[in-house]
């Protein structure tokens, strides 16, 4: 699903990796995640889903994230340095995507008068100290792993750089937006929905 | 905190791979992740945190399990093995941690009339969408990922085994009951609080 930024990260990685790939939209606002053939490649019903050479699916986008990295400059090669990855992939799926891409899903995906409105103000709450602990990290570091731009930092990036479409506002996160530039200046970069 | 399932996945993974530890009990419930003094390790503000021996510090359950679980028999050593212990692993703390252990958290941490019990219903039916898919996957497979017994299985072990204090019924998970029993039985096993 294009607009979807768990999609945009694969295929950063893929694009960045040049590998070559053939993407299959399927909209998941539309029912696309369960029809019987999408439930049996991932029963959990969700986008991304990486479909291998050999017919194998790998679901979640972190997971295919790792995946693709392997043995890439996108995944530090010692111990530490793939656990920070994993640090940083695991803080992004349980205290940031819940928050700011569930935000920004309410905003632009369901009516104005949707009742599920009466969630912002807590995902406002809880995404802006998710993004005060990525300022605070990124006042130290240039990138979240290992000193280096990683499979962390697409993973990351993927709902950070569109937070304005879930009401949050980056002015106030400086060492942020400098990250967000680094990583648009990385070798094969490619936008959000292109 | 030796309440805390996603604390309890470190000990259990720490005593199965026989690793010296000191175990530092921190009460979330009580303030204990808010102090100056463990924000400076772990920004986030959570437990499980692991320190290794030269001051590195550590958070995010399931990270530090894929960081103890190196180059062990709780981990896969094939590049889709590894694949697969990280998509049941996010799996776990997007569409299971969230509904299962905050179900858990409101039932046995919070007083009976809680505005928060509202949120049980959605949180039952979520859950309960979780144990499907992972009863589904256990008809056919006796772990999670590459066929044997992993860290995957300790993390989703954590918040299952323990998902009647949140309200659920796994009676109705035939599957998902015959591999509690699989875990219990594997060398080394520690329950939960001990």
């Amino acid at each position: 699903m294009a607009d979807s930024g768990n999609c945009y990260k694969v295929k950063l990685a893929l694009e960045q990796l040049a590998l070559p790939y053939r993407w299959i939209e399927i909209d998941s606002s539309k029912g696309g995640t369960r029809t019987a053939q999408f439930l049996s490649m991932n029963p959990n019903g969700k986008v991304p889903t990486l479909a291998l050479e050999d017919g194998t699916f790998l679901p979640e986008s972190n997971a295919i994230l790792c995946y693709l990295a392997e043995a890439s400059r996108l995944l530090p090669a010692d111990r530490l340095g793939r656990a920070r990855v994993l640090q940083w992939m695991f803080f992004e799926q349980y205290s940031h995507e819940p928050c700011i891409a569930v935000a920004r899903f309410i905003l632009r995906y369901l009516p104005p008068d949707t009742p599920r409105r009466a969630e912002l103000p807590k995902l406002m709450e809880r995404g802006n100290q998710a993004l005060a602990v990525m300022e605070q990290h990124l006042q130290r570091e240039p990138f979240f792993a290992a000193g280096k731009y990683s499979v962390a930092d697409i993973a990351l990036f993927a709902y950070t750089h569109s937070a304005a479409d879930g009401g949050f506002d980056l002015k106030k996160y400086p060492a942020i937006n400098a990250w967000l530039d680094r990583v648009r200046q990385q070798p094969r970069f490619v936008a959000l929905g292109k």
